[in-house]
């Protein structure tokens, strides 16, 4: 198997995009990162969206993006896993440049949230429920985040508050990067005042659905050695996946699927937990990201939101988490956004994060997640 | 890269399924392939699907079979190019064994086109078209296919006639194969008398959509070897785009991703096509079959449809074509289709194809095209 790296980076402004659309958006960032990376040409395409039959009514966005990017003849795809679209195509990038099959490939990561009508239906169907066993009971995913969120609260007798500093932190990183969704800070006791979306996951919870692009170039260690100053290395790349429905879990505040995962990419990168420089997680609701640091061994079970609180997650601490404001404040352009945790991870281990600079980063380990743990990706990435 | 062999086959019968579900369908799939190969666990699930967050509005296809068909925690996501869905999706699962990523994977291709309102819209969106620049006008793949066919009998003077044999080969194929969907036999003349849906495009033109769902197990050919007494191996995986859009291409009879798709599996294989026993082409409009006949070298442009004519496509004639009956008369399981191409490849290759045998098959080509020559995924699989 061959040793794969990142040589070039691009990425849009998170937002709701009213005046471009999905094919726009997927140009802008293919040429970004083929700018970026000094590459006139690529072998393939994959492109992760979960969106494009739904919202945008357009499938095979794979030769219709090649196309218009200037790479008509390539192959390309799309992948779909939910939230998790974006991890899955840069599994499918590296999986076919280290088989050797392909050179180099573009990775993209594409979607328009906005622009339909009936949106929530759309995103319900689209991303993280089981449509005959939960949708059809009125479930949604933020009624579903709640209720794992009430019975943390209940199991291990935290408040809500205890919640809190994880969305502070990621509004705090988001707040200096331009391509963020929200730039606004969030101040200590908000929480408390903040509007209720689903009981007790409030606003400022829960990350929000945007539009976006992002992309990665990828090729082989060898050759990317030659072809740019700081190519940046995958060490490991790992999937798996749980139960899509809560109801069918032994137990319902256990991420199985983030374990399984994260224990997969720690063992082929040959690290330890501790060797992480920074941690860019699936921070789609607060009470995600608690159980994530739980399920990855990074806190005992109930124990996970004192990361946290004890401010371990800034950009100078223990365990730097959203360095440029994750999910939360850099917002969730679903199946793009493991495509933005590569970029935003490529940036900090190059060393040119500016001022989300993450001191000395080395190690930065991405995990997108599909549904409540549903599907999960996880790479990690050395300079 | 490793060499990959296929050791495990499944399939359901095509037709309008409206007593199960996707879930089912997939389960069924894959459930047989892992008993046809003695398999009892896999590392990774691949899907194929085209129509599931339209169609069943459920993502996430992945975790929700991979869970039921009792591999849950497993690698899992869907893969997405209209019609060749399934096709990508065996190229990811080849992909991943190639790369010693992942030892063994199940690629599934699971289809439910039944079961909604305004499917015929769904269809169109899901499928095939540039929904900005074709679908928002009206057009449908059944209108854009008659206009390649009205300009292909314009250029070469040949009559609608010319085509029809094609479709009788089909029928007369997928009559003996009980999981085809349409098993009659078609006579000559017929095409004369068959509704119009789209002039010149008749009945029996055209393929039907339909449910389906097919699996394959892949492994190394070194662990397959040691697993099963005839694996099948893929000795060519490769993939081509065009543009999605006619309008954008300089030739509307050349079917340029064909091409480029067969020249790269014909070299990876090393054989000329003269050494191919069969071709699964993806015969979802007669004047598909042709333009690929051609774009593949098998005949002059203009001259695609004289090999049907001259009935040189039966099981025991030169380029046997459509062996289980084809896209036709098998019937198009859209997101299935490449699956099931794969398991009827499989089936000729063992030998034990039965009425439907090809006699002395030891190389057959697997040909799987999203839109009009949008997408093409061509595999060539070995005895």
């Amino acid at each position: 198997m061959r040793d794969v790296s990142i040589i070039g980076i691009g990425q849009t402004p998170v937002g709701e995009h009213w005046d471009t659309d999905l094919r726009s958006l997927g140009i802008e960032a293919v040429r970004a990162a083929m700018e970026d990376g000094g590459v006139k040409q690529v072998d393939a395409l994959y492109v992760g969206s979960a969106y494009g039959a739904t919202v945008s009514s357009q499938s095979q966005i794979g030769p219709l993006i090649a196309d218009y990017a200037g790479l008509r003849g390539v192959e390309a795809f799309t992948i779909e896993a939910g939230d998790a679209s974006g991890g899955a195509a840069l599994r499918t990038g590296y999986l076919a440049v280290a088989s050797g099959a392909v050179e180099m490939a573009v990775v993209l990561g594409v979607e328009k949230s906005t622009d339909t009508v009936g949106a929530e239906r759309v995103f319900a169907r689209s991303v993280s429920l089981d449509t005959d066993y939960e949708l059809v009971h009125g479930a949604t995913l933020p009624a579903l985040a709640a209720l794992l969120m009430r019975r943390y609260m209940f199991e291990y007798g935290v408040e809500l508050s205890a919640f809190e500093n994880f969305s502070i932190n990621a509004h705090a990183n988001g707040a200096k990067n331009p391509n963020a969704m929200y730039r606004n800070l969030l101040k200590p006791g908000g929480f408390a005042r903040a509007p209720m979306i689903a009981d007790p996951v409030t606003l400022f919870d829960g990350a929000p659905d945007a539009d976006g692009a992002a992309a990665v170039i990828l090729t082989s260690a060898e050759r990317a050695a030659d072809l740019v100053p700081q190519p940046i290395h995958i060490a490991a790349s790992a999937a798996a996946t749980d139960t899509l429905t809560l109801h069918d879990r032994a137990d319902l505040l256990d991420f199985e699927a983030v374990r399984l995962s994260f224990d997969k990419a720690i063992a082929q990168a040959g690290i330890t937990r501790d060797e992480l420089d920074l941690f860019e997680l699936h921070d789609a609701f607060t009470i995600i990201s608690t159980l994530t640091l739980e399920a990855a061994g990074f806190a005992a079970r109930g124990e996970g939101w004192r990361i946290a609180a004890d401010q371990k997650i800034g950009l100078s601490a223990d365990l730097p988490l959203s360095t440029f404001g994750g999910l939360k404040s850099r917002g969730n352009p679903v199946g793009a956004t493991g495509i933005y945790q590569a970029v935003e991870a490529t940036l900090q281990l190059r060393g040119v994060a500016g001022s989300n600079q993450v001191p000395e980063a080395r190690v930065a380990m991405i995990q997108n997640m599909g549904g409540l743990g549903s599907t999960v990706i996880t790479h990690i990435l050395k300079s």
